[in-house]
C-alpha cells in the first residue's frame, strides 16, 4: 500500500470526527479559511509565481489559468464566506413515517464520506472544493495539475493550519502528488476507501477516468451545448443570445458550440447572425446552406458537430424541423444545456420534453448553467450524467442518507 | 454492432414513445400485464416446466427460486396490481424558484432512459423489473439466467403482447440471451445506450459489473448484516430478533449473518441465546469466548466475518465495547442493514452515528429492509452505494431530473 493509500485511509477516520463536529463549527471552519487566505497572500502568489516561471511552455490560456493575484486571492476569500454562509445539507429536516409493522423510519441526510477531485490548472478549485467537502462534512483528496503544484502545496498548507486551530486532523484535506497517471489509476481502483471521484476537466480526463474507475463517479464538464433558433424566433433576441452564449466566456463548458437554424426563420436574419458572429470575432463553421449564403464560412466537417471548441469558434446548421433539431442533439451532443429561441408555446414543450440534458432554455443564454447562478453557492462542476446529481454540483448534492430505524423487539413476520 | 446491441438503440427511440404517454396510460398498461399473467398461467407453467426438466442438476434451493406455482403467478399478477395503482414518480410536482437574473427554474421529473437489469434465477424479477421500469417510463433490458430462459421468454412474450395491445413498441422490454458472460460484458460497454445497469445477485456478478461496467451502476445484494447486542439489552428481545433476523428467511440479503454481543450482557444470556439458535436449526461459529461457553459451537475463522451464508448458519463475536462492534462492523459489513438491541439511548445515537450502512435499526429485525416494508411498493433491489438511491430500490428512483428554465432574452452579463 502506498503512502497516499495511507493517507486516504487517515481520511475515513478523519472524516468521522468533522461529521461529529456541529454544522456551526463546520461553518466557522470554512469562514477562517477566508481569513487565512488574506492573511497569507504573500506567500501564495510567491508560490504561484514559482509554477509560472516553472512552466513556460504554457499557453497563455492555460498561464491565465493558473494565474492567482491578488483580487483572484480576494475572490477566493470572498467564495469561503459565501460558501461559510450556506446552511448545512445534514440539517435538512428528516423525512419520517410509521410503516405497517410499526417501525418509525427516519430518513437522515449524512456525508458522503471521502470525495476525490481530479482536477486542471485553477488553483482556486482546491480551495472551492475542499470548503465545499468540509462544509458537508466529507474529507477530500484532491489531485490538481502538475503545473499547478507549488500553488496547491501552499493553498492545502495554509487549509491544514486552519485545520489544526480547530483541533481537525489534516487527513481531511489529502493533496496527491501530480507526477503521473498512476497516481490517479491508484485512486480509482481505491474502492472502499474512496466514495466518489468527480473528475473535472477536458474529455480526455473524463474519459479515462470512466473508462478505469471501480469507484462511483459523478462525470462533469464536457459540454458540446447548442442554441436552436426556431421559425418564430425573434431576430433581436436571437442574435444577443447566442452572442451571449457564445462569447461571452468561450474556454466554459456551458459555452454555446453549435447553433441550429430553422431553415424557415429566414435568410436575411441568418446572414444578419453570422455577420454579427463573425464581428465578434467568432469563427463561423457552416452547413452547405450557411456558406452559400455567407461565403467567408468555412465548410464544417462532420467532425465539427461533435466537438467543444471552447474558444471564439461556432458551427451552424439549417434544419428542416424541429425534430431534426432535436435529433442533431441527440446525436453530437453531450446532455449539458441546450436553449431553444422561439415565440411558439408548443414548440417549447416538444423540445423540453425530446431533449434529454441536464438543463434547457426557453429564450435564454446556456451560459446560466452554473451553481451560483442557480443560487446554490459554488460548485464542484456541471455534472452531465443522470444518476444522483445532474447540473451543477453543489453543497446539497455532497450527501447521501441513510434510514435510521425504531422498533420495540419488532420483528418480521 | 450485434443484433441486441440494435434492439437496445431501439429501446431508447420506444423509451420517448412512452414518455409521451400519460401516466393514467402507463397505469393501465401494468394493470393489463396483470390479466395477462392470469389468462396465460397455463403456458407459463409449462414453459417453467421446460426449464426445470432441462436443469435436472440445479439444487433444490436454486430449483425452489426457479419453480412458478399458480400461487406465485397470482403473486406477480397482484404485485402487478400494486405496481400500477402506484403514484408516477414523474407526476411528483417540481421544485421551481426565480434566479437573481429573472429566469425561471422548474426542476422536474424524467424517466432515468434504458436501465438494465442481470439477475439471477427468480423469474418474478422479470415481471416486477419491466412492471417499475415501464410505470417509470422507462425501457428496460432484461439479462436473466440460463435456467429461466424458457419462463423469461414465454413472460417477455406475454409483455410484448399487452405493449402491442397499447399500441407501444415491443422494444421497450428486450429480453437479452443467457448465453454467456459475452452479452453482460457488451451490455456494460454500451455508454451512452444504456443509462444504469442494476446487477442483481451473488456477490461475484457485482464484483464483475462494477469491475467491467463502463456505463453507471446501481449495486445491490451483497448483505453480510449484523445484530449487536448492548449490555443493556434485553435478553428475550434479543433472542427474538435475533432468531427472526437469522431464521425467517435465511436466504435473503437482509437476514443477519454475524451476531455481536457486548461482554457485559451475561453469560447465561449468551448460552440461551446461542442454545436457542441450534434449537431452531442454526450452526453456531463462534469466537473463542463463545466456544468456551458453548462446547457445541464451531470455532470461527477469519473468513466467516465476511462470510455471507444466506443459509441456517451464523458467527456469534464477543466484544468489549460498542466502539469495538462498530469497527467491526465498519471492517467486515457491506453497509447494508445493522441492528442494535440496547435499552441505552446513547448507545442507539452511537451507533447510528458510527454505522456507515443503508438502514440502521434499534430493537427491530433487519429483515425490514425492503421496498415493500419501507411502503415503497416492488423494489429492483437494495441498493449498497450511497450516489443516487441507498436501500430499498423503488418506483420513485428509477427518475432523474431535468432543469427546464425560462427567460425573456436572458443573458449572463
Amino acid at each position: 500500500m502506498s503512502k497516499y493509500h495511507q493517507e486516504i485511509r487517515a481520511a475515513r477516520t478523519a472524516q468521522k470526527e468533522l461529521a461529529r463536529r456541529g454544522s456551526a463549527e463546520r461553518n466557522a471552519l470554512v469562514e477562517a479559511v477566508a481569513s487565512a487566505l488574506e492573511v497569507q497572500q504573500a506567500a501564495i502568489l510567491s508560490a504561484n509565481q514559482k509554477d509560472i516561471s516553472a512552466n513556460p511552455d504554457l499557453s497563455s490560456a492555460l498561464i491565465d489559468r493558473l494565474r492567482l493575484t491578488e483580487s483572484r486571492i480576494q475572490a477566493m476569500a470572498d467564495s469561503m464566506r459565501a460558501i461559510g454562509a450556506l446552511p448545512s445539507p445534514l440539517d435538512s429536516p428528516a423525512e419520517s413515517w410509521v410503516t405497517e409493522s410499526g417501525l418509525a423510519i427516519h430518513r437522515v441526510a449524512v456525508p458522503l464520506g471521502v470525495i476525490a477531485i481530479i482536477y486542471e490548472a485553477r488553483p482556486n478549485v482546491t480551495i472551492d472544493a475542499a470548503a465545499l467537502s468540509l462544509m458537508s462534512a466529507n474529507a477530500v483528496v484532491l489531485r490538481g495539475s502538475a503545473s499547478a503544484k507549488q500553488s496547491n502545496a501552499m493553498l492545502v498548507s495554509i487549509l491544514h493550519d486552519v485545520l489544526d486551530d480547530f483541533q481537525l486532523p489534516k487527513e481531511l484535506v489529502v493533496l496527491l502528488p501530480a507526477e503521473s497517471r498512476a497516481e490517479v489509476d491508484e485512486l480509482l481502483a481505491m474502492r472502499g476507501d474512496i466514495d466518489v471521484v468527480i473528475p473535472r476537466g477536458g474529455k480526455d480526463l473524463i474519459a479515462h477516468v470512466v473508462s478505469q474507475a471501480k469507484v462511483p463517479v459523478i462525470e462533469t464538464g464536457a459540454g458540446v451545448c447548442h442554441l436552436y433558433i426556431d421559425a418564430s424566433a425573434r431576430p433581436d433576441m436571437a442574435n444577443t443570445i447566442a452572442l451571449n452564449a457564445k462569447t461571452q466566456r468561450p474556454s466554459v463548458c456551458n459555452a454555446v458550440e453549435t447553433i441550429l437554424i430553422h431553415e424557415n426563420w429566414g435568410d436575411d436574419y441568418i446572414v444578419d447572425l453570422v455577420q454579427a458572429l463573425q464581428h465578434a470575432g467568432v469563427e463561423v463553421r457552416g452547413c452547405p446552406r450557411i456558406a452559400a449564403l455567407v461565403s467567408s464560412v468555412t465548410p464544417a466537417t462532420e467532425e465539427d458537430w461533435s466537438t467543444e471548441y471552447l474558444s471564439l469558434c461556432v458551427s451552424i446548421r439549417v434544419l428542416s424541423s424541429i425534430s431534426e433539431a432535436c435529433t442533431h442533439i441527440e446525436t453530437y451532443g453531450t446532455n449539458h444545456s441546450e436553449s431553444i429561441i422561439t415565440e411558439n408555446r408548443e414548440a417549447v414543450d416538444f423540445f423540453f420534453a425530446q431533449v434529454d440534458s441536464a438543463a434547457v432554455y426557453h429564450n435564454a443564454s446556456t451560459r446560466f448553467t452554473d451553481g451560483g447562478e442557480f443560487g446554490f453557492g459554488a460548485e464542484m462542476g456541471i455534472s452531465t450524467q443522470k444518476l444522483h446529481v445532474r447540473g451543477p454540483v453543489g453543497l446539497r448534492h455532497l450527501v447521501s442518507y441513510q434510514y435510521r430505524i425504531y422498533g420495540k423487539g419488532t420483528i418480521r413476520t
